[in-house]
């Protein structure tokens, strides 16, 4: 999609056909910085420090990480090595766990001078997989917007964190039937959820929308509560870092929230998210899915433009108080209207998910 | 209560026995200043600022400012024009009319030459009676907090916004009995909610906390969900800008998602005030109470302290986002396990309210 009129991906091969760029999400949206990653340990840092973030455009790049990284040294020991460090990067997505190991079963048996060339193939076919998915999500979750808009004109959806283009290879997930229903003509009002306590709301949705000429607002998320309370909420979709078997749901901290109060004022709560989202090794998201806790300081602290140009870390909470962080938490299926994939729409449960993946019974 | 081992409550006069002090709480926790108060316009900008916020202190405020009004000019115009300034300084709480109303009570009859003393006198009764109101509050919360210690040793209590004694005259309605378990030697542990947009749990609650050594961590207000999801949380307390007669709780917005949070956890959720907030003549509080729509700069920046030592705003939304600030929401009784007041403990319900105060019945 477009930033200041020129089209981007999330991660792309730089013009020597090795290196690999990525649109540094950290510096967002005061700054498109482009940085060019060159091995495995960039690659690495970048998902660590959340230059990169977003399950599906966390699996891509990392397959570009390996790449990146046989190109060095293609022996079994050090793709082994390598592969552990790039799928040790984040705890929650289980995308990154995926695309490591479509990557392996790739180049496990392949000569080590074969190695690379192939991987790069894999990383292109994984990254470009992920936009037809993305497009596919996106025509699928367009109906939902349609019914509301022939019911009543104009719609108005409320996101949590960013599950757009962004954090995606091309597209977005939650973002897909939006910049579909948009492009089709039908007036939308987002809502955009800040997402604290990293703002990916305030700072990469809003950001996305307002490039893609999409009416928005941001509000705390605090809000939203309120505002389904009051009828002003037609839709939620949301994106997903991991789906289990029978459609509980993690994403950021704080969907939970919002899928309570959906439930609670009867607003149809969405969920979208490329099949390679859904763990299908785990039943219950509550008890089975590691939640990650992130540093203190990313609650402590607020990232913003200050009025002197500079962007600056402003201190939020006394230092005499502490801060904690849990990254994600799980929404019980019970709470979600459906999932839309790539291959269609289903209910939140194994029987719905099964119905569209019957390989998977 | 404390700051830095000196003794304070919310408002008091002046050495000089008639102007007027306050803290200001948009400078804390960053710096504690006493700005002096020297007439009713300087009321009105504190309470419109949020120099002084918190229902029960707004209200004590408000009065004060009505005393130095008629020490200006007791005239009947006066006095009616500078009430009704005063009591559209802020539209949600009800504290404010109430303070007001008792004020003209007094007043409306007296001669002019006598009103100026008789509303310091009254304006001082009214912050002495908050005072008392909210340690009975503190004594009738305090069994809840006992109880779960009783059964589990470490209390883990969480809270909303600022309900504390920068809230009130002294003492503060949530945290009066948290106060209290802790001067008793209960181990607590308190979630604070950040409680955006204002901050005002990372900003004033937390450095309230601190100041009497309570041990806390701040959260982002996404986090309460998970934290119950996971048992980490054994208590809700919150305070109220407006309670109906029905037991509909209007309180900082994103309290409600957090008693849905509590409802689906089984966690209780008790809500601490004066019966000041109760407003008699309203019932269904979701579609009767006007909630406040404050300015979007609210969402679009955070104020913190910077690197370099300044308290400086840094914008957080790009700026071609616009932002919508709803500063309330309401929780329905139904969510709410019960109300504290001075009075006592009750069921969030006419019934509950009125078993309590049967003159309003």
């Amino acid at each position: 999609m477009k930033i200041n009129d020129i089209s981007y991906r999330g991660v792309w091969l730089d013009a020597d056909g090795w290196s690999v760029r990525i649109i540094d999400q950290t510096r967002l949206p005061w700054s498109v910085d482009i940085p060019r990653l060159v091995d495995c340990a960039d690659v690495a840092r970048a998902i660590t420090t959340m230059q990169v973030r977003g399950a599906p455009l966390i699996g891509a790049v990392a397959a570009y990480g390996l790449a990146l990284a046989l190109r060095a040294d293609a022996s079994d020991a050090a793709m082994q090595r390598d592969a552990a460090l790039l799928a040790a990067t984040r705890p929650t997505a289980i995308n990154l766990a995926w695309a490591i190991g479509r990557m392996l079963a790739v180049l496990r048996d392949l000569p080590a001078s074969a190695r690379a060339d192939a991987a790069y193939a894999e990383a292109g076919r994984i990254a470009d997989e992920d936009v037809a998915q993305n497009a596919a999500i996106g025509d699928h979750g367009l109906p939902l917007i349609e019914a509301i808009a022939a019911r009543r004109g104009k719609v108005r959806i409320l996101t949590h964190c960013n599950a757009g283009w962004l954090a995606t290879v091309d597209w977005g997930t939650a973002l897909a039937p939006i910049y579909r229903a948009h492009d089709r003509g039908i007036e939308l009002h987002v809502w955009v959820d800040e997402t604290r306590p990293r703002n990916q709301g305030a700072a990469l949705t809003a950001f996305e929308l307002a490039g893609h000429g999409v009416p928005h607002a941001v509000v705390a998320d605090n809000a939203g509560g309120h505002l389904m309370q009051h009828g002003e909420v037609d839709l939620v979709i949301v994106g997903t870092d991991r789906v289990t078997r029978r459609g509980d749901v993690a994403n950021k901290i704080g969907t939970y929230l919002k899928a309570l109060a959906a439930h609670d004022n009867g607003v149809p709560f969405w969920v979208a998210l490329p099949s390679t989202t859904i763990d299908w090794q785990v039943d219950d998201g509550i008890s089975e899915i590691p939640i990650e806790q992130r540093a203190a300081e990313e609650v402590t602290h607020v990232s913003g433009l200050a009025d002197d140009g500079v962007v600056r870390s402003v201190r939020v909470v006394p230092p005499g108080s502490p801060a904690a962080n849990p990254a994600f938490d799980v929404t019980p299926a019970r709470l979600v209207s459906g999932l839309i994939t790539e291959r269609g729409r289903c209910a939140a449960s194994a029987a719905g998910l099964l119905g569209l993946f019957p390989e998977r019974g």
